[in-house]
């Protein structure tokens, strides 16, 4: 410990100075710069760098780092990876990995290299491995790990300690042993701590934990992940509809759950996906978001017709066409507040039907002063710079309606595409969008052409 | 485990249920549906229900679960609730509370409350709260617990677990003993893992594990939490600057800080506050809000400003406000999934100044075969809708303009933001949408002034 303190930024350094000695071509300094790399690390730098590189670096990470590297990197670095991986280095980079990591990886592997591997593997990791593939990916049976270690009830824990000294290991992270009925049913937990505390002469089962309910092994991988942060879990028992314990999920697994949501949400809302390589070829990435323009054109063009509907105000008043935009534009920001406020609330379990009506209140009054207080602000600045009073007024007044109309759309939208089975990150600005320019539009260019118009 | 496994969505619907009864006035049938649920669910129910039915539920709250629900809910609707209890409760919710947790409620309880907390406290617990309370609460000091079990290097594991067999218990969720020097230096660590698996006769300097650097004391909570991820970690040593342990943080408290980023984030975006209560006060949330409304409200008079120095042109050709909407549009969609992209990036540390320019190159070739795309479909829709081939042209290359000044925009405002010490998240997209609208007005308008008013 005499190094100095770790400083701040220390990984984006260590990036910089790998980057460096990439573009200056020092192939020989790379090569230590990532054998210090931890795998996650090594994969953030692959992920870092332009395409065209990936393959130069990639044959300098050692090949013991080979699969963690690989099952850290996006979904669509690791299928640029694999593809340019011969069958030799694939199966070697399995080797060794533990068997829920296997079950993620082999997903994406090509298929002769799957069957190869099953066939190296030993009898029992093999089964082991075919139980974690059989169940989807994002429940808990895709996420668990079966390498568990059972204990009966009715021993001591001396018989336990000396089970454990003839193992001479565990499995990685286990704070844990299970606890099972002599035909297999999960019972309790009992932690490597009360095993080293406790009188040696007592029983698994006076000592046992029995207040972490198992998980189902098809619990969706977000509810795990919600268990696992409500209860403060390191490790909890999967079970099988009869109760029979089928594996162990370790909360290293469910942090990545939790990251993949978080991105998930932030990644929709501009209608990108999370797993997207940033040097994704240029061709692949204009067709993903030529999709979303699309859409937003599409939309945008219904804003536009409405716009056209009062084309007759427009070319008499030319003030209308200067700060329609204004209108839209307010009433997008506060719809797309109310809207972030409820997508977040809906992920949360913080916001459901039971109290939407209360929120909706809430959000219609809180939009109600907004739209007032910026209305008489931004009537007040359209008075002075064209000396209309019919004009400030009504720019208030559309202001006002837009406010209003953004809360109701704020909350309303997300709830219903949650009814439909939507995903409200993805689709809930573009629809929100909609509504405050068609409305905004409308109100404002509508009331011009009232009471403007003679 | 007769019961059948959990199905989707329980959480919800206990929430809704509780609601229900809350609804309802069935106090009785409350009390027993709160003892059921964790600390972290309560929290969740109270944060999901209107300020004013919060007291009567607090008062059915189990009194053992007072002091984890209080540190569970978000920071607004704490404070409220620490308002409106009285100094005896308070004092009650922290009892035998962990101290790391207890450093987190200590900074909203009235000062008073903390006087007479640390009072009834015995010595050794008051002399750690007092060191974790003394670092910043975004820090490894302020997320580490100072309850480490150490042991000295030359002793054997057999020494090691007698020792603990006389403790007869270990701190929550201890996965490991940390080794010391007789000075108190970190030396490494020894998982319980080992200790009940390996030759009792063999020494702790043998088996100890010295492959996890310990975390400074300093070392940004976001670090901490990057670590955890990055190397899958359980739990980690925390050292003061001359190497001696000072504390230990586990992965419970640094997935509340994986989350916490993450929902920062999402909440930037939108200009909201992460710890913003659902249900704030009218008032209070209208201020809030006022002013991110206010700040665009700013852009967007910039905006018209723009398009009003072209009122002329706008007043001859009313097919021009038409749609202008369109060009603003379709460029600030484009130029949020760059920005999106960037704020990720830069979190991950996927992006930095290093590999900004080839993203920007790609970003670059993305944004203009999206333009030409859309602008041909745009300028074709425009032909139809108005005959004017000119103005189908016109629209066109505003539209490849605006896209390719998305993509600058959005590459170079994140990396000015972050080097200012700005949140990109939080103001990235006011600024963003600043210049493409301003950009797309005034190509779009300017091309139309240009060429079409003769």
């Amino acid at each position: 410990m005499s190094e100095p303190a770790v400083k701040t930024d220390v990984l984006e350094e260590r990036l910089a100075s790998l980057d460096a000695a990439l573009q200056s071509g020092r192939m020989r300094r790379l090569k230590p710069m990532l054998a210090s790399l931890s795998p996650a690390e090594i994969a953030l730098f692959l992920e870092s760098i332009p395409r065209a590189k990936r393959e130069v670096v990639w044959a300098l990470v050692p090949d013991e780092d080979h699969g963690e590297t690989l099952l850290h990197v996006n979904d669509e670095v690791r299928a640029e990876l694999i593809d340019s991986l011969d069958r030799e280095t694939l199966l070697a980079a399995t080797e060794g990995m533990p068997i829920d990591d296997l079950a993620d990886l082999v997903e994406d592997l090509p298929e002769q290299v799957t069957r190869e591997m099953l066939r190296s593997m030993d009898v029992q990791n093999r089964e082991r491995l075919k139980v974690v593939m059989s169940y989807a990916p994002d429940s808990a049976g895709g996420l668990m790990n079966n390498d568990t270690i059972t204990v009966r009830p009715d021993v001591s824990l001396d018989v336990v300690s000396r089970y454990l000294k003839q193992r001479a290991s565990l499995p990685d992270d286990t704070d844990a042993l299970f606890v099972v009925s002599r035909y297999g049913r999960y019972l309790g937990m009992l932690p490597l701590a009360k095993l080293v505390t406790l009188d040696p002469e007592r029983d698994v089962s006076e000592v046992m934990n029995t207040d972490i309910d198992a998980l189902a092994v098809d619990m969706p991988a977000a509810q795990v992940a919600k268990r696992f942060q409500d209860l403060d879990l390191i490790s909890a028992p999967v079970v099988d509809p009869e109760g029979g314990l089928v594996g162990r999920i370790t909360i290293d697994d469910v942090v990545d759950v939790i990251r993949d949501e978080a991105e998930h949400s932030i990644m929709s809302l501009a209608g990108l996906d999370e797993e997207e390589d940033v040097f994704a070829p240029i061709g692949r990435s204009a067709r993903r978001r030529a999709i979303w323009l699309g859409t937003n054109l599409a939309t945008a063009f219904l804003a536009s017709e409405v716009v056209g509907l009062f084309s007759d105000a427009l070319s008499k008043i030319v003030a209308l066409a200067v700060l329609m935009p204004i209108v839209a534009s307010m009433g997008g920001i506060g719809g797309s507040q109310t809207l972030t406020l409820m997508i977040r609330g809906l992920s949360l379990g913080q916001i459901g039907f039971a109290n939407a009506r209360a929120l909706l209140v809430k959000e219609l009054a809180v939009a109600l002063i907004n739209g007032i207080l910026w209305g008489v602000v931004v009537g007040g600045i359209a008075f002075v710079w064209f000396h209309q009073l019919g004009l400030a007024v009504i720019m208030a007044a559309a202001l006002v309606i837009n406010h209003l109309n953004a809360a109701v759309t704020g909350v309303a939208i997300p709830l219903a595409m949650k009814k439909m089975g939507i995903d409200p990150a993805l689709a809930g600005s573009v629809v929100l969008t909609t509504f405050t320019d068609v409305i905004g539009f409308a109100s404002f260019l509508g009331l011009g052409t009232l009471f403007l118009l003679h």
